[in-house]
């Protein structure tokens, strides 16, 4: 097959729609609808082969549709097997570029639907031994199109197109948890001094700090994948708006049915298809969890790049690999790119979720014709958060080292190890010993002895590690027994009734 | 008890803290560290008091921990019935107008922390028949802030408050719910011209467009309701960063357990309180589950104007209550005030995300100091979507009336209707008799049946409410019979295991 | 007066409406209309009167309309003059609590209008000797809203409320920018390395960051100023759509003169007052100008954050001052708690212009229904932002102190001195120093004086303060001559004509 | 030359960097750093290619530095020769596909600056007869990136890319304009009804409402090109954090006067450059500008779909050209794809605008790393309201038509016109004629004359188009005559001071 973009020579074959006749260049499968869609839609220069899951989306999805139809009855065996086979090498990345249509198109997708349509046609009709364009053996809409709005194909396509993108977000994830958490590992017990509001408050592990960003992916890895689950409810069959109009009573739950053999996935016909058809409910919600990633994985990028700062002026606890060099000017300079370019990826993922939102809002009655934005800037989030993920912890995460003795230093000379010591000593002797900790420069643990506040033993206990960085029970007079019981165990919980006032 | 706002004579107390001595008004119940914080936060004129629901959340917090610190032994009998008291006054609404802090504040919640605990503070120690500022007796930090920190205290407080004020939105929700049903069976099978991208697309029933609005709505109850599961997991407990320094190892639990008693809510203490303590993505996560109920209601609005537009000039299908004036200079013009007030507040809490998302980004190691204006804008949020839902419920969607002769006309002279007979006829006679009755500006039935196309008894079958808006197998001859089996009830769906390429 | 909230007896007076007749509270002045609209909208508890200077604007607008009417005969002299002392009290504040309607209604302003006409009416019966209430003496309507309609006097209302305020914000972003070039004046030359992606880049001085700060907001003092221009169009005389129904071909410009006037505000009727009518534009722009002062500000903020985090474990560079005790636990803690308060404030600013935008763009055909929300976020971000600039000025930019000996640490044992001797010692040379330096922890200088590149005067020289914080030029061989004339005053610059491709 | 993209044989060069050797492929132009930021950001499968401007202006930013470099003796005659050249073929187009670096990259250009500094070596290098790769004789960095630093050449290069692509974004809204208003001009003096709140209000003319669409694109116009020129202030000779380290004193003058020659854009170099080299608030202006332009074109476009709307069962007063088949599965349906592709790039630019957003609040101290996102939305936001704004004027508003019966029926069934007689026949009679028309569905016209309130002659001069559609004296004795002397022209307005209160 050749290329779409080459012209090998000028030879065309004429299409024919409702607006006329139309030469289309004989080698493309597009048809007539995709070349007047490309003419009216010259917006981004990215076309739909940007996203060839989406592609191989729609194809599955008019693969299982074309089945439906052959077991009510309504398509013959020579045309739904040549639209199966057609349908099953796109699904497998052939044709791709024969996808030509901008990805920002207005038509709610029905020229993503027609762009689908009438490649599957030109490669089933040469399937089945005819030329492209010989319609009245197989034609894009009585025969590809059976039984299908844009309405429910191009929302299905589009859902089937995010399960098909989830598992890889999903999968860099889990990379980038299990990555921090081996940093973890390796970091375990290594002291260093924990930061609130910027200012620094009292002791903590290396290890708490990595498995804290771990964490906080960790639980959105949960929450995303429950989120795609919205995806499963489709509305296939609704055809126009809903109702069902042109089907057969079967044909919905029989389309879903194919769908979900076809791709493994366990898709449902949503209840209330006329609901289902014009809400982007999903995508919203979908949409605000990867902004939810996005914020978090920003954090993290911002504490990399602070904790790295220096080597002289700034922080400088923690070394990020050096993957290209710095600056051109400055010699020796090696700067936190891989934190940067997450950082911008989740400033795009946050934009893209604006976008989203405005898309949603703006959707009419029976419909929402902005579905196709709405795609492509989901698809694009997908994209670049898992790529983002994956590089974060490759040329990142995992080549990070720390520098002990400035941790250790900054322990030392810290006055916010003197919080372990204040219920012991109390509070007013803890704040005359942080002013002069302050005002000299010298060890809170110096100060102390010096004044005869803690004998050395007490003292570097209170300040080890183990009393520092847990919860520790501690009093001016040692170690107390534990309160016999105080109740912890005493069984279940009498929970009041929540009661709720009038006005909030 | 006095207003705070008044100042009956000049009479002060002296107050002292790190900065130094301060007067404060004798009759007021706040302290020093609050009288700072008003002048230092003179931002937005709107205090603490505002939401009540807040400095309930906050009292309830410090009785938990007064009970876990008595319990624990930390705390003596008289002091700790006295806060406990102070407590039960406050979350029961006394003294709210003393909470005078700026809800947008620096400092990570401090003052709000330290406004509750000087005014519990100055109500116990009356309690315990001394004076207000008599701090010796019961100390705002050392008794009333015993084992806690800001960090973990106003985060559990904030959580708190969203458990309180979540369940009226989720009831405004269903209120809504139950309204729009009503309606949709008010006007059940009552048939209408459904649309897509603006344009006269099928025939739907009027109880299907009123029951999707429900169904869209009903969606997010349930999401709600889950998501603000996630605020029963807090960090009480973690003190400063999440180590727990200063505490018992039994006072997290013990803290939790009495806060579950008190209030009703199952809380839980989080794994990982080194993240619990910096991470804001529970707020995140529900305030975009706001954003995705405006965006929803913001899109029911637009249809209601659209709908009730005219009354001449517009689609004018549906009357909305008259609940005000209208224009000053148009007599008799009535105006969608209702639902365009919904659309503002769905606007404000879109703004308000985007103010979350902001403050959630900006949070740096271990700790996020923006929670107080998270804290506002979701309380804001949640405030004003609640009362936004009810009164669209009951001024006006419980008052919507139909026009039937223009539903009925608009029915008549459709074009759209054609789609149901096109199994039957044919898309291209369909095509024609469209466009003729385009033209002409007659009812497509009478084009049919001059035709002869169609017998008026096929035709009237065909384009039976129940035929048009359900699906429905029509066929050149005749409702063809069912394939005998299509396959529908074959058993279990044999899915292929999901298999996911390599790159997105 | 008495105030509106108190009830001191059940005295009424029986007002009527299109909608029927209600009991109006005897003492309030406003009427049955705001009473309506208040049980409309229960939205906020944010009432008219939270931002007086609206009012102001409400008060001059219904004055000045009064004036053109009186002038066109269409107004007698009696009411004319009472509804000018009127409004006159109102606008200097008199009344404001009688502005009740919620801040976010629907009906484009009408009840906020409507609050105006009916308090102005019944002030003014009072002043005509007459009751509250007697409005055949003077109707709020007739009388007050001559020849007005909402669609010209709420925009214009708002447009003014813009001018009051302001200049407010400009002038308190001068007493920031003055704070902040005194202090750049009080550590003039003192060196400090400067950061780029928060790695130690080349040496600056002191005074260039705080200058630089100050120079970034200068810009958008004219900026603001030059966008509030925008405000003097209004569209006052367009009545309900833009067309000038009932009003005299001479009332527009009589009106727009009065209001200049009374305001000192130089008023321009809009050309196209069709499109002034339903265009929101300029508070667009003005809405996102307000959003890059606060982007602006929030960098600054995160900047002194950054700069004075430590006090041990941080960069340490400045201190802020302590205008509140910082942490209940930690002692001796201080928290940055103002740029905090001014970070938060930025938040709110950035969701506020995201509302106006969703606002703006929901307006359709002749009018945007959506005004009242967008004026009150503008309004709310006006005050919090100019309040947040004082309060950054006067609590803590103007008390910041530096931390001499650390800088001179910082700038001592720093690599990025090395990229001054690159164009003496070459790239090559420079990387090998710059290597060993971070590498041995000793100064740059010390390493390039030992392996003889330069002699200590010459090095001196490169690293003197001069030589680093501007350009110089430097070589192998000594400053070099200029260049005889590198061809910089060679007259006029030929600038080649722009030419641009015909796609992007 | 050979495309990048293909691999002929597997011929490399070997190259060298800090971190050691990689073999590049032999035909490409780009370096060993190109290689590496290839692999480093491996994101959105966007290149720098995307978006030819950008390379035309790094190559005219490259060729200005050569040229200041050359008249400084800093560069020879050879080299700079070679450098110049290459450039002008970049500039001029040839080579950008070898751009390969992703839009998204850390590293705040470097590795763009890097990729151009890479190409125009090798290409010099082949003009100077050498192969690519024989740095020893021209260099990417000692001789392309002479006296330069990613952090003034990537902003001033950003800047110029903006200058070069406003102008096409400009010429489309004038071309919309202009569209507009022919289209106005063929619909002068067409009577239609004027709807305020989606509700019929008064008559207007439909050239009003077209022209109304013109004059707000209009005002943005002069409002982008103003925006435009805060672009013409760079930092070009700033280096690395704007204190011009390395420079020659001459230098940042002369390469803005040649980079001003080479363009034919009026550059000047910032006065505070420091503050220049982090500051991206004309970027964050520009977008606010483009989010503006956006916010309106949206508002256009929701009012064409809605005017569009029917052809039965909507407003149906104008028709847009149909541009491509509407539904397959609604005969004769025609869809407003043009609007909505339009509205659906708005929703794109105004998220594009918060990622801006985003990525100007994120930079710290003396650069802004995040540059890169911003680029590339911008770029991506001008190009497609460009063509989105061509798309519209050509595709939709220049083939509008008119249904005159509709909008005559409209007019003459309205209730609104009622409003041009409330002057003469008074609002308590209006009232209850328009009660009347609404019952019983007659025209207004009809009942005023059945009531006697006014005679024919009379009834139709206020009715007639001139009297609705303008200002228009009129009382119930007929038009009175003009007050002498209202008192407009009666010279200077003799305006108060402005006085501003103390708060706001």
């Amino acid at each position: 097959m050749t290329s779409p973009g080459s012209t090998p020579d000028t030879a065309t074959r004429m299409e024919h729609d409702l607006l006329g006749d139309r030469e289309v260049p004989a080698d493309v499968y597009y048809g007539i609808q995709t070349l007047r869609a490309q003419e009216n839609f010259h917006i981004t220069d990215v076309p739909l082969s940007h996203f060839p899951r989406l592609i191989e989306a729609l194809a599955q999805v008019k693969r299982a549709t074309a089945r439906a139809n052959h077991r009510l009855g309504a398509l013959d065996d020579e045309r739904a097997a040549a639209i199966e086979q057609a349908c099953a090498e796109i699904a497998g990345g052939d044709l791709t570029e024969h996808f030509v249509v901008d990805m920002i198109q207005g038509g709610a997708g029905t020229s993503t639907n027609m762009n689908a349509n009438e490649v599957i046609a030109n490669r089933a009709l040469e399937i089945m031994g005819r030329d492209k364009g010989d319609y009245e053996f197989l034609h894009p809409n009585n025969h590809v199109n059976l039984a299908q709005s844009t309405n429910d194909v191009y929302p299905t396509a589009l859902r089937l197109a995010m399960m098909l993108t989830f598992p890889a977000l999903a999968e860099s994830m889990d990379h980038l948890i299990t990555t921090l958490r081996e940093k973890g590992e390796e970091f375990d017990h290594v002291l260093k001094m924990g930061r609130t509001q910027m200012q620094d408050a009292v002791p903590m592990t290396v290890d708490q700090e990595f498995n804290a960003w771990a964490t906080t992916i960790e639980e959105d890895v949960q929450r995303l994948t429950r989120t795609a689950t919205l995806f499963q409810e489709i509305n296939l069959g609704a055809t126009a708006i809903g109702t069902g109009i042109t089907t057969d009573p079967r044909y919905a739950q029989l389309a879903a049915r194919e769908l979900s053999e076809l791709t493994g996935v366990p898709f449902v016909v949503a209840a209330d298809l006329v609901e289902a058809t014009s809400d982007t409910g999903a995508f919203v919600t979908y949409s605000g969890i990867l902004k939810r990633i996005a914020v978090k994985i920003s954090k993290i990028c911002n504490d990399l790049r602070l904790l790295s700062s220096g080597p002289r002026a700034g922080l400088h606890e923690i070394n990020l690999p050096s993957v290209q060099p710095g600056s051109s000017i400055m010699p020796g300079k090696v700067n936190p790119v891989i934190p940067e370019v997450v950082n911008q990826v989740a400033f795009e993922v946050i934009g893209n979720d604006l976008t989203v939102t405005f898309a949603a809002e703006g959707g009419q009655l029976q419909l929402n014709p902005f579905e196709p934005v709405i795609g492509f800037n989901i698809l694009e989030s997908t994209r670049i958060m898992t790529r983002a993920m994956n590089t974060l912890a490759d040329r990142c995460i995992s080549g990070i080292t720390l520098n002990h003795s400035i941790l250790e230093d900054n322990l030392r000379r810290s006055i916010g190890v003197i919080t372990a010591l204040v219920p012991v000593i109390g509070y007013a002797a803890a704040t005359e010993v942080a002013s002069e900790a302050l005002e000299t420069d010298r060890p809170v643990a110096d100060l102390v002895l010096e004044r005869g506040l803690l004998d050395e033993v007490r003292l570097n206990a209170l300040l080890s590690p183990a009393s520092m960085t847990a919860p520790h029970r501690a009093t001016p007079t040692g170690t107390v027994p534990a309160v016999e019981d105080p109740g912890l165990d005493s069984g279940e919980i009498t929970r009041l009734p929540m009661e709720f006032p009038a006005d909030i």
